[in-house]
Parts: structure tokens; C-alpha cells; sequence
């Protein structure tokens, strides 16, 4: 026989069954939370033209993308390719299926996402994205951006992680109405960017970087302390005022970011939100409010989740204006990162909460039975139907099942169970009926 | 601005919000159904190498596999493809994982493949398929084949449908017992291809389809008669011995289908359970049992879940021997029929909770807590956060919600809510305490 190669190709998640379940408790505990806080779950097809997906396209995208071609072509089709976000798709739905949505339409999105980057641990080429957005139509008040925030904080807290987590948030307005104020818009782009990466960087390398633009000493001064401004809500907006700069967009930027932290504060989030003048996310459709959360003890992790309002999400596909806000939660890279610093919870739900072990062929009946009973209280469990001593499947049982209930002539007859906690080795007696069945196929 | 087509490509599934909400119902009430039966899911990934999925290729596979190919292709990769089944990644991971896993292995995949099908009503291209399958180490038990059904049963069970579904269940060991008894083992795939389409056409049809192969009048008279025993255990069962057939294969079958029925009927599925011997699963990789459900009420639907006994998973990948048996439910197929033909139950949860309203910015902290305090009771709730009126807010609440909270500048005083039901125009007082703000942000 030929030998093939049986790994999984790289850059994707394969897992073994207990962690694969670790996994699935957190992709569920997202979308409950979603649900929860009132986001509609749609899902868009993971193929799409390619010409949805490059209509912004432009840098990394257009070379990462995956083109599908089906091997025997009988159609002329247009190109088709994988989507690498949920944003290009969701810009797409919400204009075809704009009359029969309800704006602002709150929405969430939990599907596979692909990249054809280049592969290295923790990057992967095919991974779970999880987003919400609110959308509008022609306005989106700004407290939107409070729900967002809220409900992914909420999500973090439902995953009950071993740490804290931390919102660092801003507003791209206020930066880009100091840069107006200084006159220096025409270097937005390269002070964004060195913004952008001066956590990645030492104090003196950022400050290197604003000099190579040449930018006064004066302003470089003022950029480098303006990034340094964070704390809560009632220091940065003081801190922010106390500039005394007067820009209209700048002072439209900070009322925005008191609002939404005001918001956020009152609802008791004080300890994992902060006014963060470093955040400015690199993706330029972002225009007022910006968020990056971090796991404070882990800062080596980066951002565990990010996202921030759009002033217009369906420019390439539409002239009418659905203004925005949103954030997503890269769980495949997250549980990766979680899963090697060992900060997930211990879930206790990973095994079968029962295994049935019938010690002959003569008790199956009965087994399937009293696994049904389980079920119907909502016990998972599972019948042992191997044709192994019983030892062997006790052995099996314990590996798979937190109990075991083993089937024999003594319980058909005395109608008496007893379940054994595999972990702790108490035996109970289980309150549920064996019925021995009049027919016993097996009988002699 | 240049039109784009904003449509979904064609043979892919996009559906409005609350009929999402539908889909998400059937998909968690069948992960829930397959955990609560013992079932460990798994996810392998949607990209695998074009090598294995090919592995035992021929026919229409070869022709509809999606390739992906990156636009700027770095490093030289082998080919790859979109899977087209969860059986080819599944034998693919067992023998990967083999020393990692448990035998037997009862296992659940839930998730997209793909097909370059012809686009066409009903057809798909990206679909859901939602599968279980019991691996076993060099043997399993044929309990585990009565195992694999009662768990999709209940699926469908847990479904609600408004109409009944009937599993039909076969053994192929004895027609194939019958052909070699009547020395007929040379026409095997040709009269397992002629009664897998003897429900699509006549019966003469098919008597002209035996006489084609210029079977005997005798021998087609025996296959004519054994196609159309149908019905429950202890029929059918009589029936096929009495037709006194000297065949160690066709015997076993026969025991093995017994025993398959026996189990079901001991779990009260009679009415659900037939046996049917025009069953036989057109793929050739069955080799005992074989089942399809129906919903007899709708017969021109056709199967809407299907599987069997396997003698070996992973024959391509390993010398190893992995019998199993399985089955899967096409969920994307098998939803919009049920959807056409409304069948579905009205599931209650499509719209949410609570929407609570704050009748101006004033009261936006306190409608947060509201909601908040919703959601730890385990309602799902939203805040109408937009700057309209009113009549305005509360017609788009009544939209997306059961019921509606409005918190104004009373409700705030009193502290005493009421919440409206949007269906039956019934007011209720609300349970839940508004903590009116000592600051408010918004005060003049």
C-alpha cells in the first residue's frame, strides 16, 4: 500500500475529541452570549465571486485569498474564492437583502474564515472568526458602540478564564482631530502606522520614527505624550480636555469616548475598560470609536479581540450609507493561545456524563433502555456494547463516561442500579426502573 | 459607481435572519441529540490534500471537487481541495489519531462540504452534513448499528416535525446471500443498481429491467418478490426464512437484521422502524446493515438521512482494520425541503425576549442595567438605542422582540416597570429593579 500522508495540512486546527470539546463549550458560550444580548445569527456562504471579495481589495488581501476551481468545469462561471472575513459578505447581505432586514439590524456571524498565509504557530490559514456588528441606516447613535463592547466583554466572562481580561478603548477621531489641530494630516498615515506599532517597539524607536518624518520637536513631544494618556474614564477625559485643543473632531472623538465609557462603567465594567490613546487599529475603515482587548497578565498574547465603528460598511457595493459598529473574536488563534498558556477553565462537561454496561448480550435491551431514561433527564450516555470481559469495559467506560452503570441477571432481576462515580469510586444507587423484557432475544 | 451582483453564488444556502433562526434550531437540536447519545464531535478541517480526498476516487467525485489555489502561490504546496464528505477526513483522522482515541469511537461531524454539483432546485454546493459514525478497533458489534439509528431517530424526533418519519433498514449481507444462492453473484452491481431505482419507476419497469439481464423468469420472480417484503420484525423476518435459503451470508444477514430490529423495537420504535429489502444505499462501501428515513407522508422528498455498516473506514489510508457504521443527516438539503413544505414547528425563540427602550438618552444607563439584569435571569434583550420617536422605537421593537420595556423618566422615579407583550397586547409588571444612576451623563 502506498503510504499518504495523513497529517492535517497546515495552518488548521485538527484536535482530539476531549479538546475539540473544550472548543466547542467556548464557540457555544459565544454564541449564547450573542444571542443573548440580542444579535440575530446570520451565515453567509464561505464561497463568494470574487469580485464581492476584491471590490476593496488592494495589499495583503488580493494575495492571500483562495480561489475554488471546480476540476471539471461544464459551466463558464465567474471566478470564485474562500472568504477571508465575514465583513466584505455581511457588506454584501445587508444591500441584497436590505428590504427585508430591520435596521439598526444587530448581527452576529461564527464561520470559518480563510487565508492563504504563510504558515507559522498560531497563524492559521483557516480559522474561526466570531462577529457582531450593529448596522444603520443612515445613522447609528453612538451608545451602539457600548453594546458591542458590553457584549463581548460579557462573552470573555462567560468563558471564565483563569485571568482578567482588559478593553483598551479609543476614538480615531480624537487622534485625527489633534493631527488637524498640528497641521500634520498629510502624515496620518505614517503616524497612524508608528502608533500602531510602538508597543511592538522600545519608547526610543518610536520616538526615532515620528523624527524620521521630520516632524517638529514641538509635535513629536505632543504625539509621544498624547500616546501615553490611559487610565479610566474620569482621568483621560480630563487629561484629553486639559490639552485644550481646538478641533471640532476632536472634540467630537472625546465626547464619543465619555459616552461609551460612561455607559460601560455604569454597568459595573470599570475594572476591564480602559481609554487606551495607543489603540488606533491598523485596518483604515475604522472611523470614531477603537477597541483591542487584552489579557492583561498575558501582554505577549496581543489583542485577544478587536473592532470599532464604520462610517459607511457597503461603500464598494452600494451608494446608499449603513454606518456601523462591530468587533469579532478570532477564536481559533484565542483557544490556541488559551490552550498552550493553560488558561481555559476545566470544564467538567468533557466526558459522557453516563456509560450503560450491559455484562452480556442478554441485558442490551434493558441497557438501551435505561440510557434512554438518562437521556430524557438529560444525561448523556452510552451504551458499552463491546463483546469484552467486563473488566475490559469498565476500563473503556471509565476512559470515555464520568459513571458507569453496569447491566447484569442481579440488577434485571432485583430492578436495583447502582452507578459508579469513576472519578472518586462512590457507587450510588440510580433511581431508574429496569424493566426486563418479556421477549429476551439472546435466551437460550 | 459600478453595478456589482450582490446575490449569493448559485447552490448555496442564504437565509433571513429568523429563518436562520429555524436552521440554528434543527443544527444545536442535532449536536445536542448526538452528545446526549455519547457521541464525541469532532472538525477536521474544510482544505485537505487533493491526494487523500482522491484516495478512492472515480466516478462524480473526481468531477465536482472544489480545488483551492492561492492567487500568489509562495511556497510550492501539494494540491488541495474543499472536502466533499466527512467520511474521507474522518478515516483520515482516525488513522492520524489512532493511539489517541478510544475503541470504539463514537463520533460526530457537523459542518460544511462541498460539491461542484450542477446548480439546480434543492441541490447544493455547500451544504451541511451532520454525521455519526462508531469506529471500532478490528470488530463492533452489530448492537452499535441499532445504536447509530435510535440516535438519528431521536434527532428527527427532536425536530417536532409536523409530520412522521419511518427509518427503513436492510441488511445487505442478504441480498447478497440471495444472488450468490441463486448464482447470480456475476449481475451483483447491476441488480443492486436496478432495485436502488425501483422506487423511481414502475414496477414493470423494473421486471424489464431484470429481463435485460436475461436473469432467469424464475430468479427474477424471487428478486420481484424479495424486493417487496416490507414491514415490521417479526414479518419480515418470518418472510425471509420461509424463503428457505441454503446461504451462510444471506443467514447472517438475516440474524444481524433481527437483531438491529429487536433492539428498535424494544425501545418503543416500533411504529418508526421498518424493514424494507428495496433498501440497499447506492455507494458501494456498505457491506451489512443499511438504512434510509422517510417521511411517509411525503414520500417524493426521497431519503432524508441515510448510513450503514461499514467493513473498513480507512482500507486507503491503512492496513489497519476499522470496521464502523454510520449515518448522516443532510441538513442544508433536508431544511429546505421541510421549509417548502412546511413542516417545521413554529419555534418560539426566533424573535428575542426582551427589547428594552429608553424613552431618551437620559435613561440609557438605566436601560443597560435593565437588560443586564434580563440577561443574567437567562432572557435574551436588547436596547433600542436610536434617537426617534417613541411609536418609532416601539414598532421597531415589536419587530425584533416578544415583548417591550419602556424606561422613561416614571419608571425611573417609581422604579416600577411594566412590560408590554407585542402578540397579545398584555402589560405586566416587571420583576427587576432600576437603580436610578446617580450621575447622569446626559442631565443639562
Amino acid at each position: 500500500m502506498k503510504k499518504i500522508n495523513t497529517s492535517p495540512i497546515s495552518g488548521t486546527q485538527e484536535l482530539l475529541p476531549e479538546i475539540q470539546k473544550s472548543f466547542d463549550i467556548l464557540k457555544t458560550k459565544i454564541n449564547d452570549t450573542y444571542k443573548n444580548h440580542g444579535f440575530f445569527n446570520i451565515e453567509t456562504p464561505s464561497i463568494e465571486r470574487t469580485e464581492i471579495l476584491l471590490a476593496k481589495a488592494g495589499g495583503d488581501t488580493e494575495k492571500q485569498i483562495y480561489k475554488v476551481v471546480k476540476t471539471a468545469e461544464a459551466e463558464s462561471e465567474a471566478d470564485q474564492a474562500l472568504r477571508f472575513d465575514h465583513t466584505v459578505p455581511l457588506a454584501r447581505y445587508i444591500v441584497e437583502h436590505e428590504n427585508d432586514l430591520t435596521f439598526p439590524f444587530k448581527v452576529s456571524q461564527i464561520g470559518l474564515n480563510f487565508r492563504g498565509e504563510r504558515a507559522q504557530k498560531g497563524r492559521f490559514r483557516e480559522f474561526y472568526q466570531c462577529d457582531i456588528d450593529v448596522i444603520g441606516r443612515d445613522n447609528l447613535p453612538v451608545a451602539y458602540d457600548a453594546d458591542v463592547v458590553s457584549t463581548l466583554l460579557d462573552t470573555f466572562s462567560a468563558f471564565e478564564l483563569n485571568t482578567p481580561v482588559l478593553a483598551r478603548i479609543s476614538n480615531r477621531k480624537i487622534l485625527s482631530g489633534l493631527l488637524e489641530a498640528l497641521g500634520l494630516e498629510e502624515f496620518s498615515k505614517d503616524i497612524y502606522s508608528i502608533i500602531d506599532h510602538a508597543e511592538k517597539v522600545t519608547p526610543e524607536k518610536t520616538k526615532m520614527d515620528f523624527e524620521e518624518l521630520k516632524l517638529k520637536k514641538d509635535d513629536i513631544k505632543k504625539l509621544l505624550n498624547f500616546i501615553e494618556l490611559n487610565g479610566s474614564r474620569s482621568e483621560v477625559i480630563k487629561e484629553l480636555n486639559n490639552l485644550e485643543i481646538e478641533n471640532e473632531k476632536f472634540n467630537a472623538g472625546v465626547t464619543e469616548l465619555d459616552q461609551v465609557l460612561y455607559l460601560l462603567e455604569s454597568l459595573d465594567l470599570k475594572d476591564n475598560v480602559v481609554a487606551d490613546m495607543k489603540i488606533v487599529r491598523g485596518l483604515d475603515y475604522y472611523t470614531g470609536t477603537v477597541f483591542e482587548f487584552i489579557l492583561p497578565e498575558y501582554k505577549n498574547i496581543g489583542s485577544v479581540c478587536g473592532g470599532g465603528r464604520y462610517e459607511n460598511l457597503t461603500g464598494y457595493f452600494s451608494e446608499k450609507s449603513f454606518p456601523g459598529v462591530g468587533g469579532s473574536i478570532g477564536l481559533t488563534r484565542l483557544f490556541y493561545v488559551l490552550n498552550e498558556k493553560e488558561l481555559l477553565p476545566d470544564f467538567k462537561e468533557e466526558k459522557i456524563d453516563y456509560a450503560v454496561i450491559p455484562v452480556s448480550e442478554h441485558e442490551f435491551d434493558e441497557a438501551f433502555n435505561v440510557a434512554k431514561k438518562l437521556r430524557e433527564k438529560r444525561y448523556s450516555s452510552t451504551i458499552v456494547l463491546t463483546d469484552k470481559k467486563l473488566g475490559d469495559k469498565m476500563s473503556y467506560a471509565a476512559k470515555i463516561a464520568k459513571n458507569g452503570i453496569v447491566i447484569g441477571e442481579e440488577e434485571v432481576n432485583t430492578k436495583i442500579l447502582n452507578a459508579k462515580n469513576f472519578a472518586t469510586g462512590e457507587i450510588n444507587e440510580v433511581n431508574i426502573e429496569v424493566v426486563s423484557n418479556p421477549e429476551d432475544f439472546w435466551a437460550d
